[in-house]
């Protein structure tokens, strides 16, 4: 079997965009706020998990909501509805992935003041979204369990810039053909320092955990600012 | 709830792509050769359905594969080991699609003389690839029951291009809470003429009508060639 190397030459757009991330992640650290960037395939269960975190969160927390997507209000509407806090809708129109001025101008447009929590859920897209640093505090990446246990290996720039990994649809373990063990080896090989969490949004299973979790690195964020 | 709405600019790379791959389907057509690109999100069930198929349609056609991916050959292998076809592996280095000259290029790697049917399986996503005419014959666009009935609604592009589109894992439809009539809707709502079939790899379902299908195909582009 051959194998053939297609390079493409890229522009350097991508750190151009990471030197003006840097500003932002800085501007947010010193107004104390956590901002944290979702990424996923289409369809992992990104709104769903979102909407239950957000729901023990918010009690807490001051939240806002970035919803990208190339079309359709249909998260945002969700979002808003099921949980009552701030959401602004992005549409990308067309393009596959968040850049950095985008990101700056949602966050201008959410409007951050007295926020603690700023959650983008990025365009469902497990290629392109990995180039492009939003500026966000941490970067959490879903893995659904219909999706195979492979694909940290054929998708491996994602779950370099992941420092969470959330597996979700643990419920439909049972239906697929998904080592939980050999999913976390093909993260760790990937990224040595991910921190990996199980949950199925579905069954409210480990919700809790991630939830537990996200508040340490929220309240993290607001004691660094002082 | 605010919508804003972000505009890229975009180079008019792909009129000038869609332009070359004119030739290279127009080029095939005279051979008599159907080209078929198979795309879909990550873990959507490309290569297990190909697989499938290859080994229904290998009794009569001769078939060649190229499968793209990022990094890793695991699906090159995968393919090759379970069916015996010619197999290349291309390598995108990063790039989240296939271009009409990377299409071009695996196709001469590849080596199509005398071949009926020639497989492309695109990368995993459902954004980016919509955009780049391959030059494949006809566009084959999988939409698996975990992603959701909804998809075709927030990935429009891809549903628009997609000339047959696959309802896969339909063996775990108990599981999740999708509608197939209501994605029939919402797939016909993007394409009025996409041809849609459901099916189960896992559990053999309805494969065979997808096999048949493709026979039709091949069959036509062998009389058309003549």
């Amino acid at each position: 079997m051959d194998t053939i190397k297609i390079v493409k030459i890229k522009e350097d757009i991508t750190s151009r965009n990471n030197a003006r991330a840097k500003f932002i992640r800085e501007n947010l650290q010193k107004q104390g706020i956590f901002y944290l960037n979702v990424m996923s395939s289409p369809g992992s269960g990104k709104t769903t998990l979102l909407t239950k975190l957000i729901n023990i969160l918010r009690n807490d927390f001051k939240i806002g909501v970035i919803e990208a997507d190339i079309d359709s209000k249909v998260d945002a509407e969700t979002i808003h509805n099921a949980t009552g806090v701030k959401v602004i809708q992005m549409h990308t129109m067309g393009a596959c992935h968040v850049t950095c001025q985008m990101s700056n101008d949602a966050l201008n447009s959410l409007g951050i003041e007295g926020l603690d929590l700023v959650i983008l859920e990025n365009i469902g897209n497990l290629v392109c979204p990995a180039e492009f640093d939003t500026g966000a505090t941490k970067n959490l990446v879903l893995l659904s369990v219909p999706e195979g246990d492979d694909k940290p290996n054929k998708y491996p720039a994602m779950f370099k810039v992941a420092d969470d990994v959330v597996i979700t649809k643990t419920d439909a373990l049972e239906v697929f053909d998904f080592d939980i063990n050999r999913a976390k080896e093909n993260i760790l090989r990937r990224n040595p320092n991910a921190k990996i969490f199980t949950v199925s949004a579905l069954q409210d299973e480990n919700i809790d955990k991630l939830a537990f979790y996200l508040r340490q690195e929220i309240l993290n964020a607001k004691k660094s600012a002082e």
